[in-house]
């Protein structure tokens, strides 16, 4: 690891996203120009507000790089029976090269069973069971964005995972689980700490890298970290406060006390600025993948049996 | 934990399987005498030696308990569609309830995208990718037998894994990393090892629970183990050793030094006799799961949604 320094090296996310996308842009440019368009379907189950704005900054940015974005839209009385079939027929379609299912879903949805029916190689959020599955099994097809961006951003800084300690703050399902599995691929010694953890400062203490993703504002302190470690926050909080005039604005933060822990952390990432615009970069290289999938430019597997 | 005693409990492998394997006998004779019986179809690509003892043995397992067992032989020279295909169709096959895919696979077979063809409800080894992703995502479909083996025999001791301090020492797709999900998914905190981890006995000797599962005789000696903690063995291991009067014979061992960490921990599995004989049990329970689930007397899913 690197010496400790006064201040820590920021991790900037939103740089690092803007050549990815630049990148993105290139590849769907050749890939258009070698008569291969790129043609993600998005698909919005009922009437999340949250959903549709995310939708909305959704089609604006595959926009930007050429990708073509449309917006299946069902009612929020849609059956598990209507929604797996629209999903299947997308499968089967040719003309599809991603699909993306919108959370969250109407109550009467189960998602993972939905997620299910979503062609493994057309998955750019890499949400389908089967995708998870294939991380464990150490050869990810399309891995989910979140837990792509943590490793990209980690990756950037040039430190080494192999061999690397590795604390996760979090173990959900779509963010903690599949990022320490992910690490752990690449040969990370990986600790899992959710609530029930008795003491999650004596693991992140001892780590050279802290991944937090639980969606707690100041949940890691000084204390948490050991001098010249790289911390990741994941979290994307909105919270309140005064400003100089004493009036009430709102401010996003993350799951980590950024003015404390940067003065011990050798890395961190901003919130906002950090993980964020890597996750929908990752979305963006992903979406890409699908489609090089359907075209039979890559293969989903590579030499594996079983171990 | 419990007190440390001068030397450890065992736990009974062999005891609790008999036991599981009596229960499974008991729901496959209802089952039966309700007009659904249990079939199960395994299938055998090329000319594994270790793979037709496998299956001879299975065949004898399963018939003792009223499970009725065919295996289909697939010459080497299978290709990847005609295998896929095949397991296609027991899927679609309505009498057949539960499916297996006997591992070594000839080298022009990938492993895990057969596997994807194997139905998901009648998945009973659990090696799916989408069942292993349902693991990840909380909410076990049906799980892989030894990561269930291992989680049944700590439950076994009546101690809480909620909040206990685990370390899983080796990282393979199909027991260490499902192990250390269905861990973390009762509330673990969960240390992943493999060959890259600069100092496993730092880990293992600061938790409560240790499993091993390398593949590496006498790799887990009494400097790994905490006074009290309980210890799981996975490896199985044959090693030559001289008798008393010199002679040479074939032993099976774990990947626990047994002699001398029976001394500090608090509980251990023998090998044979532990983790072995549960993983059957866990096999059979699993079939009788898959044939609840396909004739619809279970759910696959809970309610779920994303986190």
């Amino acid at each position: 690891m690197a010496q400790h320094a006064t201040s820590a090296a920021l991790i900037d996310g939103k740089a690092i996203a803007a050549g990815i996308k630049n990148q993105v842009a290139g590849e769907v440019r050749e890939l258009r120009a070698a008569g291969l368009p790129i043609r993600l379907v998005a698909v919005l189950a009922g009437q999340s507000a949250a959903a549709r704005v995310y939708a909305e900054n959704q089609a604006r940015t595959c926009t930007e790089v050429g990708i073509e974005y449309s917006l299946r839209e069902l009612p929020q009385t849609v059956s598990q029976e209507e929604l797996d079939a629209l999903l299947r027929g997308l499968a089967a379609d040719k003309t599809v090269t991603g699909i993306m299912l919108h959370m969250p879903l109407p109550p009467q949805i189960n998602a993972q069973q939905s997620q299910y029916a979503i062609d493994l190689l057309k998955d750019v959020e890499g949400v389908n069971p089967g995708n998870i599955g294939h991380v464990v099994y150490g050869h990810s097809i399309i891995a989910p964005c979140t837990a792509l961006a943590v490793v990209t951003l980690i990756e950037s800084t040039g430190i080494s995972l192999r061999g690397a300690e590795v604390t996760m703050i979090g173990a959900s399902r779509i963010t903690g689980k599949p990022t320490a599995l992910l690490l752990a691929e690449r040969g990370a010694t990986v600790t899992i700490c959710d609530i029930n953890t008795r003491d999650v400062a004596e693991h992140s203490r001892r780590s050279d890298v802290v991944v937090v993703a639980v969606g707690k504002p100041g949940l890691v302190g000084v204390g948490h970290i050991r001098p010249g470690a790289l911390v990741i926050d994941v979290g994307i909080n909105r919270i309140a406060v005064m400003d100089a005039a004493g009036k009430e604005t709102w401010r996003t933060v993350g799951d980590v006390a950024f003015e404390e822990v940067r003065r011990v952390a050798g890395w961190i990432t901003p919130v906002p600025g950090g993980v964020g615009p890597m996750t929908v970069a990752m979305l963006l290289r992903n979406t890409v993948r699908a489609a090089r999938l359907v075209y039979g430019l890559e293969k989903p597997f590579g030499n594996s049996g079983p171990d």
